[in-house]
């Protein structure tokens, strides 16, 4: 392989400067690209391929469950931004306001949507009338926008794509079981689909979405040992519903509120797998969202034979495997460097000894282990060692976040794990407000959430040591 | 039927307003909804699962024919638009501007796209540098904004969903061939998919995108006579490149300017099947677009064994295509006009009587046929059907398109065509605008298209009676 690596214009290692080794990826790869448009990026053919296979994958889940897609309005009229009041502070001061239309000054500005929770409880008030009506199960893929001050590509950029359900059910209980389930449909596509482990919690009230009763998030661990806040899901109990009386007349011709949820995946997705799945070869892609699955590579291709051998195989692979050959006149090894950087998870080398011996050599992109492959049972024996790549994946991912998760009793220990191996760190929490602060302002590491699964690390509060009520999982986030 | 229809609320007669029948069928067949953003709407959900099936249809042939999808910012600064003069006189009047960023105002004012090439140029002269690079093939689907005055669902919004094609080539030729090739993608979508035939041709110079070097159109027809621009695509030749400075190195060293076209097709598709195929009981969906082909509707579902036959129907029929059943405790008449405004191709009767002779009875949504069906067939049959309607919708709307198709030798058969039997008027043109614009100033009729099958209507101008250079599909136009 070392002889290989010359033709490949080597990134910054991983472990020298994590943030340059990121950018590298990010560019190098070829995923995205800047624009004159500050904080904006433009998402390259290979990293929009990506997006649409998470798209795909979450899209079949939303349908399973009775969800149906809608499009609403970019734009949303202050007046209704400001409707509910905790939502409006939330958002305010990081929107873009549309001021002119055409040569005209508007007589009301337009902010370009944050997020769409206001139209669609405007909507909601239009629609809904009977129980007949409900439970109303909406999602709406588009971009967002919000004028963010510092920006990285998918990790944090002033417009981002992303997906938002937004629902109305009859009863808190129901929206309530809503939340949970798109929050367990958030943590197993993760887990099954980009072969990240996730953590589900609750967000304490200071970390909450601006207008929810409650926020959820699953919370991934990237290989720096920071956090990252990897989908979030929303119950709003019938607060909105007041503010926008959404109103429905039940069995008993009562009229009542109706409880309202909202959820979301974005574009950071996509930084999720670089951050969790990336070595220093450049980016590892986890099968299933891998826009090309098998590379296949004819080697000493002018040879006869070989390039007809090659393109009969990349048909055959076709029909089980999203697979391309690259027949360009690159040297090989160029070639293995360029396909290691994309993150193609499995290279197949194919040259004319492999053909007298009718075999080829599959390479692992996640471990480089090289298989030797019979040409007669490629059709099952591909997608078997894409399935162990995919499971395998996910173990060595969460191996690697259980490596950094720590547990602290004290402050003098957080302190002390957070400077020298920054990770998840457990630990107990009074529920006070003033406590979560203090951490904050001492380590910069935030609640990241009160996990489902409590665990029971010491009595007291690590800040303050008064009782404590909740176990939570701390971490200096992206 | 007669004693079914009291169930409905009913529609504006076709033929009495035409512009009410479509605001009725938008609003009644769940399209769309209002929102308090002027000029935008809601795509409702079945508005919207229309839309989808579209998206897939055309982005499998960008797909099949080496297009790859990318993703643009949703802002252009001021100056990146100024770039090309002609592009910016086009749009700048209809534009919205962001003036502020959260709390502060920018120092540039961003438009929101109202179409994206001057950031797909930028981009391009970033990532081409070597006749390697090229041809590029990107597309993009998204929203882009223009400030319109007068808005109607579909047809003409402030903002609306589309895709936007932008291709780079090494030579004019290539850039031609591209340009007509998804011209003809464009038109035999329309035909195969959407049912509705089309006149392709140039535009006129007058007509012709801003900033582009010729226009190609599809021109179709609506039942009201006028007509819908149903597609375009544009060569722009070396026109961007040159402001841009877009150049490779070719083969022999040399820096040369590539060659780009764009393409495009929206939302107002949506509008065009509506005012193509609706009638006076609503929307009819061509089979290849319907959100459910099928709709299983129980007869006397109370009885024993109705609920489950008509159960077990419609898993079979699953299969073979996207079917519903509705058992909800409405009245079979309420049902039947509720999917005949939704347009819904097929309708399967289910009673006990039929299940007593293994049967059931299939009504088509176009010709209202009824036809009965064995049990045991449905697999194949309905496919069948489905297959039947999609080509006898092309035959009738291309039957109702020739039929008002006419032509005129003088201005005075002109004029009476359009008062009389508004339609397609071919008329020989000159070619001077001074012309163009008298016909647009005394009929209110543009010139669609010059087509690409030219027919000799006579020897003289229409307008004022020289030579003549080109026959011209005329009409007054949505």
């Amino acid at each position: 392989m070392s002889n290989e690596k010359k033709f490949v214009e080597a990134i910054t290692p991983r472990d020298v400067d994590f943030a340059q080794w990121y950018t590298d990826i990010v560019k190098k790869a070829d995923l995205v690209d800047y624009s004159s448009v500050r904080g904006c990026m433009i998402i390259r053919p290979y990293g929009y391929a990506i997006w649409e296979l998470i798209q795909k994958h979450l899209d079949k889940r939303f349908k399973e469950t009775g969800h149906e897609n809608v499009y609403m309005p970019l734009f949303i009229p202050e007046s209704l931004l400001q409707k509910e009041k905790e939502h409006v502070e939330g958002f305010a001061p990081e929107v873009a306001w549309v001021t002119h239309g055409g040569n005209e000054k508007l007589t009301e500005r337009l902010c370009v949507r944050p997020t769409s929770e206001t139209l669609f409880c405007e909507h909601y008030a239009n629609i809904i009338h009977s129980y007949r009506d409900l439970p109303k199960l909406y999602n709406q893929w588009c971009s967002v926008v919000r004028w963010e001050k510092t920006t990285r590509p998918f990790l944090r950029t002033l417009e981002f794509l992303w997906q938002e359900g937004h629902t109305a059910h009859a009863t808190a209980e129901e929206a309530m079981e809503e939340t949970i389930r798109m929050l367990n449909i958030y943590a197993e596509f993760c887990e099954n689909i980009l072969a990240i482990p996730v953590i589900k919690g609750r967000k304490t009230e200071k970390e909450k979405f601006a207008g929810a009763e409650a926020t959820f998030t699953i919370e991934s661990l990237m290989h720096d040992g920071k956090a990252l806040q990897t989908g979030t899901s929303h119950n709003f109990g019938d607060k909105f519903a007041r503010v926008f009386n959404i109103r429905y007349t039940d069995k008993n011709n009562e009229l009542k509120y109706v409880y309202q949820t909202s959820w979301g995946m974005t574009t950071r997705l996509i930084g999720a797998i670089i951050m969790v799945h990336g070595d220093d070869d450049g980016l590892v892609l986890p099968p299933e969202v891998a826009p090309v699955q098998v590379m296949v590579i004819p080697v000493q291709q002018h040879k006869e034979g070989v390039l007809e051998k090659a393109r009969e195989i990349t048909e055959r692979i076709s029909r089980v495997a999203r697979v391309k050959i690259d027949d360009s006149d690159k040297m090989p090894g160029w070639k293995f460097s360029e396909y290691e950087m994309k993150g193609v998870p499995l290279r197949l080398e194919l040259g004319p000894k492999d053909i007298e011996n009718n075999r080829c050599v599959l390479v692992r992109r996640d471990t480089r282990e090289k298989i030797f492959v019979s040409l007669d049972n490629l059709g099952d024996t591909i997608p078997e060692i894409l399935n162990r790549i995919q499971k395998d994946m996910l173990v060595r991912a969460t191996q690697e976040r259980n490596k950094k998760t720590y547990t602290a009793k004290t402050m003098d220990e957080f302190d002390e794990i957070i400077t020298k191996t920054p990770g998840f760190i457990k630990a107990m929490w009074c529920g006070d407000e003033a406590c979560e602060n203090a951490v904050k302002e001492r380590t910069s590491a935030t609640a990241r959430c009160i996990p489902f699964e409590q665990e029971h690390i010491s009595d007291t509060c690590v800040c303050c040591g008064r009782p404590a009520k909740h176990m939570v999982i701390w971490g200096k986030a992206y």
